[in-house]
């Protein structure tokens, strides 16, 4: 029996402040390269994320995976520690990272994918604002 | 002359009753499984469609397919029969099928495969809410 | 000192089934009235409620109300109750109540309006759909 | 010759982080009232304002005011000053005061009320996210 | 019995062109004020437009006006009439108004004030975008 | 050391008008084909445009390309061209051109990839409205 692929959509949603900045940098390059990004105090956003993953829908229970299973994990490795938070100081996981969309949607499918078992972690979407979104797909 | 190869997304909506059930699974097992979403009368919600096909642009017509024919399609299809409805109750072609978004996203690619010409039924979207989001491809 | 009044919206969400129609029309009357909306087994939606108080603000808390707190009123009065649930069997108290957002928008006023203390409800807001909202302000 | 009266809503957005903290509370109290939200270095929202004035239509321009000329204003007295900022820090005629979204809206109403002129200034609407909302009237 | 006062919301949609003008002003006048809007051939928006009425809930149907009515009002006066046309050139009744977003609506009240039985017209709410939005209320 | 490969989307709005016609055809065919988009004097819409490149996180700065340059460029080839244009008539490089969606898309993807280095254009993503939206990926 044909066992078919669906891609399955988890979206979450959290609030954090940010500040991009290189130590590497000189004061003015950092200006010059992130903008008001590189205020000192930082900036925050509502971020939105969507973790996508693929799997084989099983026949008896008609799901990939139970939605609630893969938002626990999303919620418990992602949202629980990011929620609230600034991102350049409060998170451990993130200590040395320079928190651009790009770099956060990399440390997070690395997170992710360590816990997400059964399914494949397809896609990573996040979304700093409506206009300023990146994507990741562990390339 | 070089034929370019486009993606149309035709995007639908319609209201509509489900309950998540396995009459093969015991009463503990079904509630266990699908949690609130197996109550018994079931529950609702504003689904929105989305149905992409991709093909080459008619140098003619400056267009993939009429989207107005592929909106009629998808509406004779899928829309009319299941808008304002019971999925589990009121539309034969889903008798026994547990419809989860899973199921409905398969369900509804047949169906629509079928009967759209021309052009390459290339991805369903189905969306139950803003954040249970399921795709399929045929694979 | 002034006291500065400010309107907050808590803005929540549930999806459920439901069915219009007064046993006291004819089958005929139903269906001219309510149209696909009598469809018996009933269809259903991501219902969007908007709680809408108004109070002073307190000067040493900068709010007027926590919106934890409303947010739990709403959610243990009218979400928990509703959500995933067939509005016309599953509710002790819509028991009886033709589940038109007409209806439901007063029935809801109702409930809170007895729980909500130290500030008054001034409006409430219920999405069937994007496209057929209602607001019902207590007169 | 009628004039008639007119809403006008200038939508705008700015991205900042905020700390919710008053000195004269305990570290106990500030957790207890403001929970995740009185994390010490703060979080942040994609915020959205919308400044709707009233006035009468010029029958010459068929406009209310230049939306335009609002548009600059509230940039200018608001945007520029909060966007990618950290409001507990960084926005001088905010120092000492505790960004709640209701004592914001209260003060971005009174910067603005000075400078708009030929309409009136009605109401102050502003969005934490979309479902933390505030308006001021200037009651 | 008390009858409970409700406001019912209608939304619909239409794509236009339209041109800000007034052949009263001079060239240069009309670019000062309308700036890109008075661009000769027009440009265009996807319109919202929100039909607020208010009356009391017929206890028998549960309903302050049947939406579907309230529709084909809205469709038959406004929509059919603005949806794919140039509001400068083939609208017969918007002939010698400068279509700003203020005129539209009071023009669209006008019209629709007459028809609107057994309720009360209360809002009319047209967006060019989201972020350029009126309200009219018939003062 | 691995270099991580991200999509990031670039989202940007113009409002235009247009007529969907081809003057090859006869009256009756354009009207046949195009409906009411064939109306003489055109219509509009709120287009929205996703530019989504693909490239190689630059491990210093943390970013593909810094958003603010792809914005400058989409700005400069895209927005500034079209919007408040009426399609038919304003833009130089579309004359000749009939401008359904998938046309639209093809001749701003050809604009755009001779101008962004560094990365790839990787998907042009074009909106007329919610619900009728088309990708090109180059080929």
């Amino acid at each position: 029996m044909k066992k078919h692929e669906i891609y399955l959509n988890c979206v979450m949603y959290f609030n954090a402040a940010h500040r991009l900045h290189n130590p590497a940098f000189s004061k003015q390059e950092n200006l010059r390269i992130y903008g008001p990004c590189n205020n000192e105090y930082g900036h925050g956003h509502n971020y939105k994320i969507e973790v996508i993953v693929k799997g084989s829908v099983d026949p008896d229970t008609g799901m990939v995976i139970n939605l609630v299973e893969l938002k626990d994990i999303v919620h418990k490795l992602i949202i629980k520690e990011c929620d609230h938070k600034h991102l350049n100081f409060d998170v451990p996981w993130l200590k040395g990272i320079n928190p651009t969309a790009e770099n956060l949607a990399i440390v997070f499918w690395q997170r992710l994918e360590k816990k997400i078992k059964g399914v494949k972690l397809y896609k990573l979407r996040l979304l700093e604002t409506d206009t300023n979104i990146v994507e990741y797909m562990g390339e």
